[in-house]
């Protein structure tokens, strides 16, 4: 069971976060350096999270498939950027049955190459076009410093792989995944996400252009929470995609990929945490609503018991468990339903009965200010419409502190003091010279070239030179 | 498109399930030897398949959780069945990050090792008991002779791994399991499976007892379905999973694990496919419905196609098609549903259309036999009618294919005789000897020992020896 108490966020928030996954049992380090462990009530949260993609995926015309684990080395080497960005981070099989391979296999880092193999095999003509794949599944890559869904050797997600006929049609479903991902991001997870492109240094290797959602956590850093890539015919040439044209001429095709993984589960731990623990989204919440049975003897409690199994009926429609252990006060549970962020706790104790009312406690506004008496009458709906309060007000709270973060420095000392405390969206003329200034001085890099821009132009806060976009610089995850 | 064309069963059942695979789009090979591509058509299969178990998992209590791909390679050796079980199939990771690793890490073949590792940080109290937790992902076996979906490199699977406080619940859990496997597979897949005990010589490496489903596939072989194993306290005490019982005493837990795979999809396809390609069964189908609109020119066109968009949406709570496509003749599009198994074909035609009525064609009776004329009122509830009839009807082909071509031998020469065209329900003495000599003589293996027994005792058919049990002998896949 344990002790339930956290570290301060502003005291130490790395340790406050790190606290949070264990205590939460969110997940566990695995015996492997940098590997984890997803704990039923993390993986829980990830279904959903799966589910919620995945209607959007399925409804935009997509199919899952999977495609092997396994990756022949030289596959990855037929991408030249491809591989000089992944080369330093593989997993290396070189041993299979007891005997030496001929031929090593990765681990796959990502799927671009043996998923570009097979699409050479499959797509012949116009008509086999688009070709609109998803994947779930794990893949590994050799990182260094880790740390529990931010950053692990093995991660899980999707990975979307599409085909396509025309550059248009490519660009166009590279941004329709990725403002599928924001909408998902907002609704369901209530995270305020920038959406914006890569800066040429920050994009995926083998990239045309790399698009991204960006979501700024409670310490203020900025975390990718998404991924979405126009790969242009970089790896239809290496892989020999080729289709025959209505006009029966063999032409390249465009492709696209995208991702979005369970780093996830760390913006929403990080987007809507407090000192108490988790703040979960009720739309995602492995358990909406926790019940709590307050009695102090056997009259009561038989009393008590009728009501809450009642109630428990009534909403039988959300996610939700009545925490009816005799071992542990009700103060205790409180406390442990806190920490792991269910959205609404109702108490109901003997004067509740009496009363025929129930009580509500909001977890997004701890203490009395979250508290609600209601009565038994149409609780179905009066609990809808709390967890769509709850839903829309971790919303707001998100954006609000990120309006508060975000600066408009005016010069490059400003830049490099606003960086230290929030993002910076600031003039930038798009040169990597400038972007990696600021990097060495300030450690913050450029997040992306927000869509939404204000218009007219400004001078590069860096060189000077006169520019048409802004940027948002920060220190990321 | 390419030919749509099989190889009858007779004439050669393996190259008709291979080129089935291929051309049925559900799994292709993949460029790493024995390693598959589960291809969307395939993949929707399995995601129903894991949609029926996983509802099954969730009602009886138990949790998904993920835990790493990499197992270090001491893990596997700490259990001495186990790791002479797996230790000719493993894939060895020995560099990563670009360098040698310490100690090498195996691509998890199954999970009780690193599991057990878990469970042993995790578990403390009786209170912590019973664990009941799944995973879903992929394994890595290096098989050598190797068939889609039958047996691959990589096989996607999920293992539930349980720990208890006593020997019988564990016991217990294991047997539970092995029912939900049948019913899953009896009920969704329409498939009769034997429930059984597996022989000493053919259970789990590390296990005390194995219980496996047995299915008859269309050539008379016999196919593993799904295993579930009581592990006893061999993983606990190799992992030093122990836990206080309430008597504050240290004692080691009880583990089960178990398993069923996307070998299954080759299980649904070899029980009920015919010449024509797949039958799939109603309920795990990934597409129910198709309909096809037939007409001659615009005008019927027309007419055909205002009736085809009415019943697609009478239609829609079912998963459902419609095949439009103009490129081709009706004739190869009902070729092209057949092979890919859609349970119910609706032909819409201009007779249909000024009669007021839709063809039925069911997929597990081809031809006039199994063609009926409806009438558009309560549509829908006629469908629902004869998906169950279709459902219930493969079914009953299956079991009497299964009781034709199970034989009851009176003596060893009638034993070798019929194994080699079914089943053999055999007296047999427990002996590992007498399984041996069946093996050696005639390829078939014991399969499993039923639950459900005659009763009673007859002579062994290899030693002659009084025996109170009877096995099956069949060759198996």
């Amino acid at each position: 069971m344990g002790d339930l108490k956290l570290p301060s966020r502003k005291e130490n928030f790395a340790e406050w976060y790190n606290q949070l996954v264990l205590k939460a049992e969110l997940a566990d380090y695995a015996p492997v350096r940098g590997c984890m462990v997803v704990r039923p009530y993390g993986w829980a949260l990830w279904e959903n999270i799966q589910g919620a993609l995945d209607r959007r995926f399925k409804a935009t015309g997509h199919v899952n498939a999977a495609f092997p684990l396994l990756i022949p080395k030289s596959f990855l080497e037929k991408e030249k950027e491809h591989i000089e960005g992944f080369s330093p981070e593989l997993a290396v099989v070189t041993i299979g049955g007891g005997q030496q391979l001929e031929e090593p296999l990765i681990v796959r880092p990502t799927s671009e190459t043996i998923i570009g193999y097979m699409y050479s095999k499959w797509i012949k003509s116009y008509r086999d076009l688009p070709v609109l794949i998803n994947q779930w599944g794990s893949v590994v890559r050799w990182e260094l410093r880790t740390k529990l869904f931010l950053r692990t050797l093995e991660f899980y997600w999707q990975e979307g792989h599409t085909a396509h006929a025309t550059a248009e049609e490519c660009e166009e479903e590279a941004l329709r995944m990725l403002n599928l991902y924001a909408d998902f991001a907002i609704n369901d997870a209530s995270i305020p996400v920038l959406t914006g492109r890569k800066s040429n240094s920050e994009k995926f290797a083998g990239a045309v252009r790399s698009y991204s959602i960006e979501a700024m956590m409670g310490d203020t850093r900025a975390l990718q929470a998404g991924t979405s890539h126009d790969l242009g015919q970089n790896f239809a040439k290496a892989f020999d995609i080729q289709y025959l044209d209505n006009k029966n001429e063999q032409q390249y095709v465009w492709t696209t990929s995208w991702g979005l993984s369970t780093r996830f589960v760390g913006a929403i731990i990080m987007t809507h945490g407090d000192d108490q623990g988790l703040v979960l989204p009720p739309k995602l919440a492995p358990i909406q609503i926790v019940i709590i049975p307050i009695y102090k003897n056997d009259a009561e409690k038989s009393q008590v018991m009728a009501v809450v199994a009642k109630v428990e009926n009534d909403l039988r429609n959300f996610r939700i468990k009545v925490d009816s252990r005799e071992e542990f006060t009700p103060g205790y549970k409180f406390n442990h339903w806190e920490l792991r962020g269910v959205p609404l706790r109702i108490e109901i104790g003997p004067k509740d009965v009496e009363k025929g009312t129930v009580a509500f406690a909001r977890r997004d506004i701890p203490g009395r200010d979250g508290k609600t008496f209601v009565p038994h009458e149409q609780l179905e709906m009066q609990v809808a419409e709390m967890l769509q309060t709850i839903q829309a007000s971790i919303y707001e709270r998100a954006l609000n502190f990120r309006w508060t973060n975000t600066f408009d420095p005016q010069s490059y000392s400003e830049l490099s003091e606003t960086v230290q405390k929030g993002w910076a969206l600031s003039w930038w003329c798009g040169r990597s010279e400038c972007e990696s200034k600021v990097k060495e001085d300030t450690k913050a890099t450029a997040r992306c070239i927000p869509f939404d821009q204000p218009g007219g132009s400004g001078p590069c806060l860096v060189c000077g030179e006169q520019s048409k976009e802004k940027v948002i610089f920060g220190r990321a995850y």
